[in-house]
């Protein structure tokens, strides 16, 4: 395991936190040096990714990549809860992860879950929103590990969900084509009914 | 991250299967080449240990550790449902799974269950519970790695369980401590009360 024919690796995490931000307050423009996740639990953030700006609502993941500008600004009604997770990670599917934002579902929320409790006995509360945790000088046995496996783990699931969406497999393209071809008929066959019942 | 500094690391799974098995069918008995995890899931096996033999109930597991000589028995009034996953893992931290059985929590219980979930996208079912399964020829995105994230998830969780109940913390022992104190104060009050109730 963990050998380099694996398409996805987390080989470090460089801060992790989870707080409350007040509205309008902001981070300053920056590139990033590894990937940047971040995830809004609560309420409703708006990212710089380079040149674009996204809104992320409750609920929804977005990545930025490494070399990427970023910012963040607290938008909305609500003072947003952000779990954000810098970490360095390779293999070929984290490409999928470029300009990657989406909604989580169960089992990933529940992952993250996890993650967020971990990286709480990892890293020390933080004052300031803006500002990255420094690494608490006691660590739990397998705090450090078990943070990088739920973080391998929320990638894995991710990237599987994102994989299903993008390619489609013969069978699924051939339902769907078959069910195309199923509508087209009832279509035609409504249609010729119509006429019918209204020229008889 | 998966850096030799890990206390624990899983290696490799060599075969996984979740199986019904009959009353009174078992195994022959071999010598355990890599670690062989065993989790009785409904029902009642016995696991023989080198040379001694325990009684493993529903939502207990077992680890049977390399070059150990083992058996399986299903015993009891309903055919027991047995996951087992043969191993390799290293690390100083596998050495409090020897001789290891213990119930399981609930949160290890749901991670064994996503290991469950991926050894069967990995994992061809078997028809003789007795049999250790084979590969499948196609496995989805992230099965072999999702299957050894859980498993080590697993590992962790246990290890950690194992640490807090051997080694204390000097403040649980204090507490501990100043407890057993409060208990015999609270001792000694009461004999006094119950003499001087007697006497006067």
């Amino acid at each position: 395991m963990y050998g380099d024919e694996w398409p996805l690796r987390v080989t470090g995490i460089a801060s992790a936190a989870e707080s409350e931000w007040r509205i309008g307050q902001q981070t300053p423009e920056r590139t990033c040096e590894g990937w940047l996740l971040v995830y809004v639990k609560s309420g409703m953030v708006e990212e710089l990714c380079d040149t674009h700006r996204v809104l992320l609502r409750a609920g929804q993941i977005l990545f930025h990549q490494p070399a990427e500008l970023f910012a963040m600004r607290a938008v909305g009604e609500v003072p947003p809860e952000v779990f954000r997770v810098e970490f360095t990670a390779d293999g070929s599917a984290m490409d999928s992860f470029r300009s990657c934002h989406m909604r989580l579902g169960n089992a990933e929320k529940s992952c993250l879950r996890q993650l967020a409790e971990t990286v709480r006995e990892v890293f020390q509360p933080v004052q300031d929103a803006c500002q990255m945790p420094t690494r608490r000088a006691e660590i739990p046995f397998g705090g450090k590990e078990l943070q990088t496996i739920y973080l391998a783990q929320l990638l894995y699931l991710l990237a599987r969900r994102r994989q299903r969406t993008r390619k489609q497999s013969p069978r699924a393209r051939a339902e769907q084509e078959q069910a195309a071809l199923v509508e087209a008929c009832a279509c035609t066959l409504r249609r010729t009914l119509k006429s019918r019942w209204r020229w008889t």
